[in-house]
C-alpha cells in the first residue's frame, strides 16, 4: 500500500457552514462541466424584454410555426405534435405544424434530425449549423437561434437530433423550459403559464448522456398500478403505454422493463405494446429473468412442459426464437441467461455449464432470428441474487454482453465492475430498486429511497464504470415521480449532482413543478418525508419500532412529523388553486399517509404499554389509533377522488397489517388492547426511562440522571388505574427542584416535567426523592439523581457524557485530517438522522488505519466514567461491492492503536435483514479509558464506501432506542 | 421385584359399565368402613312418620330443649347456640337453652364432652351411656337416642364428643342432617325446611378422623377477599374470623393458616382472633414460611435488622419468643424452621448446618415460654420450595416435628413419606393448593382443580402415611367451596371416596346445598366447569391455546362450555327461587364467566386468525370478545350486587390480560386487530386444517382427508375480503360429493360443510375437486381427499387409524391384564377429557415391564400407514413422588419389548411449566410397524402415581391441537 504524507486541515462541518459552501461549490461545478454531459441552462426560454435576437417562439399576436421534414422518425414526429400541444398549454396559441417550405412563416422553429431531416442536412450542409457535437453522437441535441438561415427566413429555432431520440430530447427540453413539466399528466402539474416566450439567443448542445440506456421497471404492479389500468385503459395496452412511453422521453429516459405480473406479457397483451414503444423510440426490455422478450407469464400459454432446460431445451428453444421474431424489427436489449419458474432460483443442480449453454443457445437463436451478428445485438445478463454467484463462481457470458449488477432489493449495490471488468466490450450496467416484493418486508406503497442514498450507491455505480444501463424498479410508477426523475437525471449527467449540492435538485425540481415561490419548502417536505419513510419502511413500522420511555424517542418521532404535516397544510393554502391536485399527489398525501402510518404505531405502542402498565386510560390510545386507521382511508379516498377519479385505486396498495415478508390480504391496525379500569380510584407512577409502573414495578422508581450540561426535564406520569378520579400532590426534598404545579386532579395521565435550579444545586451528584401522594390516601416514591459538573475543565466544543453516554452525528467532527489524495466528507440530508461521512473519492485505495496515508475525523469527549466502554457505529447498510476489499473502518481513542471493524456485511441473512430494516448497519468496538476526562475519539478511513452516520459512545447507561440518544450537549 | 404368576382377566372399562360397577363396590365398602372413620349415616333425622323410637326434636307443638352443662368447654357452649340458631332456620321454632335439670323438659336434648360435662359424664357412669368409642378419642363424638336415660326424662338424645371439638362436630353433624349447610352464610345456602323433626332411634359414631390437622390457608387474599373483608368487617379482625371458625368447624376442620398478605397479622390485627380461635376450638398456625406464630409483616413492626439468622439471630428470637409468649395458652402448630424475607428462598449461604442451628433455636424458645417439652408442643416443618432440597440433602429436624410435605404449587405432590419416614414421632402432612400466586401464571380467581385431581394426589399422600396435617391453600375462601369441603371431608376419611364412587360426592354436595331434585344436574355441572376450568387455568389461556382449524377443537370446547350454560340456565328457572343465590354463588357464575373469558379468548384466536386471512369479517370476533369483556364485568356486577352487595369484592380479582406470572395491573382483553376491507367483492376461501387462506395462501388448497370409518364432514369457508357483496357458486367433479346449498350470496363468511355418500365412493383413495367461483369472476379450487377402506378386514372394535392418527381416551382398553396384585383402573371424571388410568394399589411395588408381574392394558388398532409411528401418551402432570422410584411406564406394540418412557418429571423448569400449564405432561415413544393392518398396542406398569389419560398414535398425518384429536372411530 502506497503511503503519502497526510495534510492535515482543521475543517470541522457544522451543517450550515458546510451547505453554504457546497452551494458555492455545485455552482461552481455546474459552470465548469465538461460538454461531454449537458450543459444546457435552464433558462434558455424569456417570456418578454427578450435580449437582441432572442427567438420569437410566441408573441403577442402570433407564434412560430414548427417545420419538420415529413420524412424524419415517427416518434419525431410525434413528439414534434406533443411540443405543439405544449406551447398552447403555456401560452394558449397552438402553433402550426408545417412541413414544406412554402409553409413556413419567415421565423419558423426548424426540427429535425441529422441525417433523417432533409431540412437539419441542408442547414449543415450549408454550414448555417454546426453538427460537430451531433455527427456520430448518441442522443444528443442542439437548440440554436439562427439568422437568415435559409433565404427567405428572417430567422429560425433550430432543434436538431444527433439521432431520433436526440431530437425529441431537444423537443421535449423547449417544451420543458418553456414550464411543461414530465409530470403534467402523470401528476397533473399544471403548465407554467407564459404570455409570449422567446428563446434566448446562442448555441444550447446536450452533449451525450453519460449512461447509454436509462430505464425503469414497471413491476409488482397489482393492486395498485393494476386496478387503475384496468379501470381507465381496460388492460396494459398501447393506449395506457404510451402514456408512460412518453414520460419516460421527456425524463430522458430511454428504457423500459414492462410490467410483468402474470397475467400481464406486454407483446401478448396487445402487439400495438411493441410497435408503439419503437415508434416512440422506446428501448424494450424484459426483467432480469425474463430471457429473449419474452414475459414470465407467456410461458403457460405458448410454452410446454417444465421450465426447466436441461429436460425442456427444445421447447424453451423454440418459445424463446417467438420473443426474438415477434421484436425482431425493434429497438430491444435481450435479457440472456435463466431463472427458475417465476422469479425463483434455478435448482441447485442447474450449474454453471448449463448457464453457460443456455446462453450460448440463446445467441444462436438471436443470430438465427436477426441475421446479425449476436455481438452486434445489445444483450444484457442481470446478476441477479444467486445468478451472481454463478459469475462470482467462474461462469462467464460473450465480452459483448452487459453485466447487469443488482442492489440487495433494498437499495445497496452488491457489486461494481473491478477495474479488470471495465474492459469489457459490453460494460456494465445496474438494476436498482425503488420497490421490491419480498424479504425482510415488501415495500410497495410509498417512496421511501432518499435521494442522498441514490445518489452515493448510484454514484459508486458510475465511478466504477457502470455506465452500459440503468434500470429502476418503480412498482406501479406513480408514487415514485421524485425519485425517478432524480434517477433518469443523474443517469444523464450522474456528476450534475454531487453530495454538496444535492439539496440544489430538490429546490430545482420543486420550482419546476410549483414555481420558485415556495420550492424551498416543498424541497423540505419532500426530502423530510422521504427521509423519515427510508429511516424504517412504513411496511416494517410495528408497535415496538420507537422507544416510547427513553430519550422520548416516540414523541420526538411524531414531532418531526407533525412539523411537515404543519408546513404542507400551511401550503395548501398558500399555492395556487392550480396546483392543488398535484400538491397533494407529490407533497401533501405522501407526508400526511406516511405521518398516519407512523403515529398509528406509536399509538398501538402506548396501548401496549399503558395496558401492561394498567392504565385506565390505555383505550385512549388505541382509539388514537382507529381514528388514524380512518384517516388512512380517507387520505386513500382523496387522492382516489382527485380529477373526478383518475387516479382511483392508485394508493390501494395495503400498507398496514403486515406479519411477515409477504403483504397482508386485507389492511390492519396493529393489535390494540382494550382494558376496563379497576372499581375506585388507584394511584399509580409511570416514568421516563422505565416500562414499567409504580406500584407493583419492580425495585425502586429511578429517573434517568439531569445533569447540568444537558439540563431538561424528566418526566413522571401521574395515573389513575381505577375509574373513579383522585387529586394528587407531588412534593420534593429538595429545594431545588422545580415541579410544575404541585398537585391536581387525576382523571386519567397527567404527566409532570421535572426541572432543576441549576443555580441552586450543590455540586457532585445528589439523589432528590419526590413524593406523589393522592387523596385517597396512596402513596409512592420516585427518585431523581442530579449531577452537577459545574467547576469541571471541559474543553470547549467537546462532547459531554450525558446519561451513562456520550451520542455524536458522524459529520460533527472537530478535525477533518485527509491524506494521500483521500478523506471523510460529509453527506448532508443522509441517513436516519443529521447526515453521515464517507470517504471520498470513493475508488480510493485501501489504507492502514493509523499510517501516514491514513485520512481521519477526529471527535473531542468528556467522559465521567471511565474504564471499559462501548463504541457504536452506525453505518448505512452498505454492502461490501468490490471483491476482496470489504468495507471496513477503524476506531481509536487518543493514542491506541486503531480497531479495525469490518462491516461484515455478508455474515447471515439474519444481520443483512436487520440491518435494511433499520436502515443502519450497527458494529461496535471496546475500548479502555484509563481515566475520566478529555478524549479523542478518531474514525479512520480503511476502504471507501463506508458511510458513518452516527457515533453513539456508551459510558453504562446507555438504554435501548431505534435511533440512538440525541446528539449529546457540547461545552460551552 | 417379586414376580407373580399373572391374572389375566378380559374387563374392558366402558364409562357405563364401569360406573355401575363402582357404585355398587362404593355402597359396599362404605358398608364395610372400619370405625376408625366414620359410619355416621346422612340420615338420622327424618321428617314425619317417624319409627318407633324416634325422638321428637321438633313437633307440631313444641320442641326439645337443648341441655348442657354450663361448666362444659365455652366453644361447644356457643355451638349449642348455633345449633338453636339452625334448628329454627329449619323449623322456624326456636328450642330453649338449659343448663338446669329442672328446665330440662321430659324430652331433651343433652350435649356435652365426655370428662368436662358432669351430664355426660354421669351417664357413662350410670351405664347409660356406652363411651367406648368416645374414651380417648380424637374429636370424635356420638349421637344416640337414649330412653329414659335418667330418672324423670323420657327420652333423650345425646351429643357426646371425645373431647371439645368431638362435641362440637356432633352438634354441627346434628345441624347438617338437620338441613343447614356449613354455606348457609358463606354461600346463602338456604336451610331445608322442615315442619317436624325426629332422629332415629339408634347409636351413631363419628369415629376418629383419619388425618388428625385438618385445615385451610387464607391466602393471596388481596384484592378479592381483601376488599370485601374491609368493607363488610374493616379489616381482618374476629368479626369477620368468627364465620371462619364457624365454616371450619362446620367442615369438620380444626386448622387455619390465617391471611397473612402484609400487612395482615392475624394477632396483631386484632387480639381477639387468637383467643376467639381458640374459644371456637380452631387450631391456629402460620404459614410454612412464618415461624413460631409471627406473621410475616409483624418483622417489619416488631423485629430490627435483617431478616438473616445468620446476622441477627438475637433480634430473631427475641421476636419470635414475642410470638410463641402471646399465644401460649392457645391450642397451635408451631412452624418452625425459616425461609427468606417475604417468602422467598433464603440466600444460598444459608446452608443445612445454619438452619439446623435455628430449629435447635426455636425450639429453646418453644420450651423457655411454655414451659413445655418441645416433643408436647406440635410443631411443623414447612418442606416448601427449596427446603425439601436440605431435606433431601441430609438436614432432619427432630422425631416430633411433623414434615409437611408440599406440592408443587399446582397441586401435584413433589413427596410422600418413605418406609423409614413414617416411622417417625411427628409423622407427615401435606401443603396442598387451591389458588396460587407464581408462575408458570397465577390462579387466583375460581376454582380450577377437579376433585378427582385432589382425591388421586391425596390418595397417594394417604397411602403414603401423610395423616398428621392435610392444609390447603384456599385464597379468597369465598369460590373455592365445593373442593374446600372436599379436601376436608375426604381428610376425614380418605377411604369414603374412591375413583369409583367420587361422582357421588359430587351429587351428595348438590343435593346437601341444593335439594335432591337437581342434584345430578348440579353435580355435572360443578364437575363440567371445574373439568374444563382444570384443562388450562383461565389465567393461561391465550388466543392461540385452542386450535382453531384442525379437529375444530375451538368449536367442540365452546360448544361443551355452551352445554352447560344452557344446563345452568335451566336450572335458575326449575330451582326454587330461595335457591338463587347460592347457584349463582356456586354454579352459575362460575359457569358462565369462565365461559365468558374462554370464549374470548377464541373470538380473539378466531380475529388474529381471519386478520391474518384476510377476512373482512374479521372484526366480527373482535366485537364478539368487547361483548364478552362487557358480559365478564356484567356478571362480577351482579355477583357483587347479590344480597345488596353482601360479596361487594369477591370477584374482583383480575381474569384477564395476564402477559406473564404475575397478575395484570388492570383488567385487559388479549389483543385483537381491526381490519378494512378492500374496495369491492373479493372472493376467497379458508379451509379446515389450514391457517392459510386462498387465493395467496401457498400451494394448493388440501382438505384432510374423509374416510368411511370416521365419516362426518369437512368444512370450507367462503368469504369476501372486500367490502361488495358477491354470489359464490361450489361444484365438485364427483357427484357423490354432498354439497351444502351450492351456492350462496357472501356477504361475510359462509361455511360449506362437504360430505360424501359413501354408497357412491369407490373403493380406494379419490381425490375430489371442488371448484368456488364468484359472480365476480374469480375461481378457486379445493381438494378434498376421500378414502373408502370398505371390505378391509379390520378386528371389531379395534381403532381405527383415520387422517393420519388414531386418537384413544385411555381407559378405552381392549384388556387389561393384572398381575401380582396391582392392575391399571379407570380414574373416571380425571384429567382433561374422558379419565385417566393408573395403576391400583398407588404402593404397588415397580414392576419389569413384559415381565409376567406387570399388569398392562391392551389396545387393539388397526393402521393403513404402516412404518415409523409415534406415540404420545398425555399423562397427567404429576411428580416423582418418591425417592428412588422415578415415573415410569412402558409402551410397546404386538410382541416387542416394551419401551420404557420415563415421565421425566424433574427435567427442566420449562418443561414443568409446560406440564402444570397445559394440564398433561407429553411423553413420546416411536415404533416401527412392520405392516398395515391389526397390532396390539400394550400400555405396561412400571411404577406406580402415572396416570395415562389419552394416547395418540401419529402416523403420519398428526396435526397440532390442545387437546390432541378426538377419539379415532373403532370398526363395528
Amino acid at each position: 500500500m502506497k503511503t503519502e504524507a497526510p495534510a492535515s486541515i482543521r475543517r470541522p462541518f457544522p451543517p450550515l457552514y458546510l451547505s453554504i459552501v457546497a452551494s458555492l461549490l455545485a455552482v461552481l461545478a455546474a459552470a465548469a462541466l465538461p460538454s461531454r454531459a449537458s450543459g444546457l441552462p435552464d433558462d434558455i426560454v424569456a417570456d418578454g424584454n427578450p435580449p437582441p435576437g432572442a427567438f420569437p417562439l410566441v408573441v403577442q399576436h402570433g407564434e412560430a410555426p414548427l417545420w419538420h421534414d415529413p420524412a424524419d422518425h415517427a416518434g419525431v414526429v410525434r413528439a414534434i405534435g406533443d411540443l405543439r400541444a405544449d406551447i398552447g398549454r403555456v401560452t394558449g396559441r397552438v402553433p402550426e405544424i408545417v412541413t414544406a417550405r412554402e409553409s413556413a412563416a419567415p421565423r419558423p422553429v426548424i426540427i429535425g434530425t441529422l441525417g433523417r431531416s432533409a431540412l437539419i442536412d441542408g442547414l449543415v450542409k450549408s454550414g448555417r449549423l454546426d453538427a460537430s457535437d451531433l455527427d456520430g453522437k448518441w442522443e444528443s441535441f442542439v437548440i440554436t437561434v439562427l439568422d437568415r438561415p435559409l433565404d427567405g427566413l428572417d430567422q429560425a429555432l433550430v432543434i436538431a437530433g444527433s439521432d431520433k431520440r436526440g431530437t425529441i430530447y431537444g423537443i421535449y427540453e423547449l417544451s420543458r423550459q418553456l414550464g411543461v413539466s414530465p409530470w403534467h399528466w402523470w401528476a397533473d402539474v399544471p403548465p407554467g403559464k407564459r404570455a409570449e416566450a422567446y428563446v434566448l439567443p446562442g448555441r444550447h448542445a446536450s452533449g451525450e448522456p453519460a449512461v447509454k440506456y436509462r430505464g425503469i421497471f414497471l413491476n409488482d404492479e397489482a393492486p395498485a398500478l393494476t386496478g387503475w389500468v384496468h379501470e381507465k385503459f381496460g388492460g396494459f395496452n398501447h393506449a395506457f403505454y404510451a402514456n408512460v412511453f412518453e414520460l419516460i422521453l421527456r425524463l430522458r429516459g430511454n428504457y423500459l422493463w414492462p410490467a410483468m405480473w402474470p397475467p400481464q406479457a406486454f407483446n401478448d397483451n396487445d402487439p400495438e405494446n411493441p410497435r408503439l414503444a419503437d415508434e416512440y423510440g422506446v428501448v424494450m426490455g424484459t426483467s432480469h429473468h425474463e430471457p429473449l422478450m419474452r414475459a414470465h407469464a407467456e410461458w403457460a400459454a405458448h410454452g410446454s412442459g417444465p421450465w426447466d432446460y436441461s429436460k425442456n431445451a427444445a421447447a424453451l428453444r423454440e418459445f424463446w426464437r417467438g420473443g426474438v421474431e415477434r421484436t425482431k424489427n425493434f429497438e430491444n436489449i435481450q435479457t440472456i441467461g435463466m431463472r427458475g419458474d417465476g422469479d425463483e432460483p434455478m435448482s441447485r443442480e442447474s450449474n454453471v455449464a448449463l448457464l453457460e449453454r443456455i446462453v450460448a443457445d440463446q445467441r444462436q437463436i438471436i443470430a438465427g432470428v436477426t441475421g446479425k451478428n449476436p455481438r452486434d445485438v445489445p444483450q444484457t445478463w442481470a446478476l441477479y441474487k444467486e445468478v451472481q454467484a454463478y459469475y462470482e463462481e467462474g461462469m462467464r457470458v460473450p465480452d459483448d454482453v452487459t453485466l447487469l449488477w443488482c442492489d440487495d432489493n433494498w437499495g445497496n449495490l452488491r457489486r461494481v465492475p473491478t477495474a479488470a471488468e471495465r474492459g469489457r466490450a459490453g460494460g456494465a450496467g445496474v438494476y436498482y430498486h425503488f420497490d421490491y416484493v419480498g424479504g425482510p418486508r415488501n415495500y410497495k406503497w410509498l417512496n421511501t429511497v432518499p435521494i442522498a442514498k441514490i445518489r452515493e450507491q448510484m454514484h459508486l455505480a458510475w465511478r466504477h464504470g457502470a455506465n452500459r444501463i440503468w434500470i429502476v424498479n418503480v412498482g406501479d410508477l406513480k408514487p415514485m415521480e421524485f425519485p425517478i426523475e432524480f434517477f433518469l437525471s443523474m443517469a444523464w449527467n450522474p456528476e450534475r449532482w454531487t453530495a454538496d449540492n444535492l439539496d440544489a435538485f430538490s429546490r430545482d425540481w420543486a420550482a419546476r413543478n410549483f414555481g420558485p415561490a415556495h420550492a424551498d419548502e416543498i424541497a423540505a417536505l419532500i426530502d423530510g418525508y422521504t427521509r423519515l419513510n427510508g429511516r424504517r419502511k412504513p411496511e416494517l413500522l410495528a408497535p415496538g419500532t420507537l422507544n416510547l420511555v427513553n430519550y422520548r424517542e416516540g414523541e420526538r418521532v411524531l414531532a418531526e412529523w407533525a412539523d411537515l404535516i404543519a408546513r404542507a397544510d400551511k401550503l395548501v393554502t398558500a399555492l395556487p388553486a392550480e396546483y392543488r391536485d398535484a400538491f397533494f399527489q407529490l407533497v401533501l398525501y405522501p407526508v400526511r399517509a406516511s405521518a398516519v402510518v407512523q403515529e398509528i404505531h406509536v399509538a398501538a405502542g402506548l396501548n401496549h404499554l399503558y395496558a401492561r402498565q394498567g392504565r385506565a386510560d390505555a383505550n385512549a390510545p388505541a382509539a388514537r389509533a382507529r381514528a388514524l386507521f380512518a384517516e388512512d382511508a380517507r387520505l386513500a379516498d382523496d387522492y382516489h377522488a382527485l380529477r373526478d377519479g383518475k387516479w382511483n385505486h392508485m394508493m390501494s396498495q395495503i400498507r398496514l397489517g403486515y406479519t411477515y415478508w409477504q403483504q397482508p390480504d386485507i389492511a390492519a391496525l396493529p393489535p390494540l388492547i382494550e382494558v376496563r379500569p379497576r372499581a375506585g380510584a388507584s394511584l399509580a407512577v409511570a416514568i421516563e426511562g422505565s416500562q414499567t409502573a409504580w406500584p407493583s414495578g419492580a425495585g425502586r422508581a429511578v429517573l434517568p440522571p439531569l445533569d447540568n450540561f444537558a439540563r431538561g426535564t424528566r418526566w413522571i406520569e401521574v395515573f389513575n388505574r381505577g375509574d373513579t378520579p383522585f387529586t394528587f400532590t407531588v412534593s420534593a426534598d429538595r429545594p431545588w427542584i422545580k415541579l410544575p404545579p404541585a398537585s391536581g386532579p387525576v382523571d386519567k395521565t397527567t404527566r409532570l416535567e421535572i426541572g432543576v435550579d441549576w443555580d441552586a444545586v450543590p455540586p457532585g451528584e445528589t439523589r432528590a426523592r419526590l413524593a406523589i401522594t393522592s387523596d385517597a390516601g396512596a402513596s409512592l416514591a420516585v427518585e431523581l439523581p442530579v449531577k452537577n459538573h459545574r467547576g469541571a475543565a471541559i474543553r470547549p466544543g467537546a462532547f459531554v457524557e450525558s446519561d451513562g453516554h456520550i451520542a455524536i452525528e458522524a459529520p460533527h467532527a472537530a478535525r477533518v485530517i485527509d491524506a494521500g489524495g483521500a478523506g471523510w466528507r460529509a453527506l448532508p440530508g443522509f441517513g436516519r438522522v443529521a447526515g453521515g461521512v464517507t470517504v471520498s473519492p470513493v475508488d480510493a485505495s485501501e489504507r492502514e488505519p493509523g499510517g501516514p496515508g491514513s485520512p481521519r475525523l477526529e471527535y473531542d469527549v468528556h467522559v465521567f466514567n471511565a474504564g471499559e466502554i462501548t463504541v457504536e457505529l452506525q453505518c448505512a447498510p452498505s454492502l461490501d461491492f468490490l471483491p476482496g476489499s470489504p468495507l471496513r473502518v477503524a476506531v481509536s481513542f487518543d493514542d491506541e492503536a486503531p480497531r479495525i471493524v469490518p462491516l461484515a456485511t455478508d455474515a447471515t441473512l439474519r444481520d443483512w435483514e436487520q440491518a435494511v430494516s433499520d436502515a443502519v448497519r450497527r458494529v461496535t468496538t471496546r475500548h479502555t479509558l484509563a481515566r475520566p476526562g478529555h478524549h479523542v475519539l478518531k474514525l479512520w478511513m480503511v476502504t471507501p464506501g463506508v458511510v458513518v452516520e452516527r457515533i453513539v459512545i456508551d459510558t453504562g447507561g446507555l438504554h435501548p432506542s431505534y435511533l440512538g440518544p440525541p446528539e449529546s450537549p457540547r461545552a460551552p
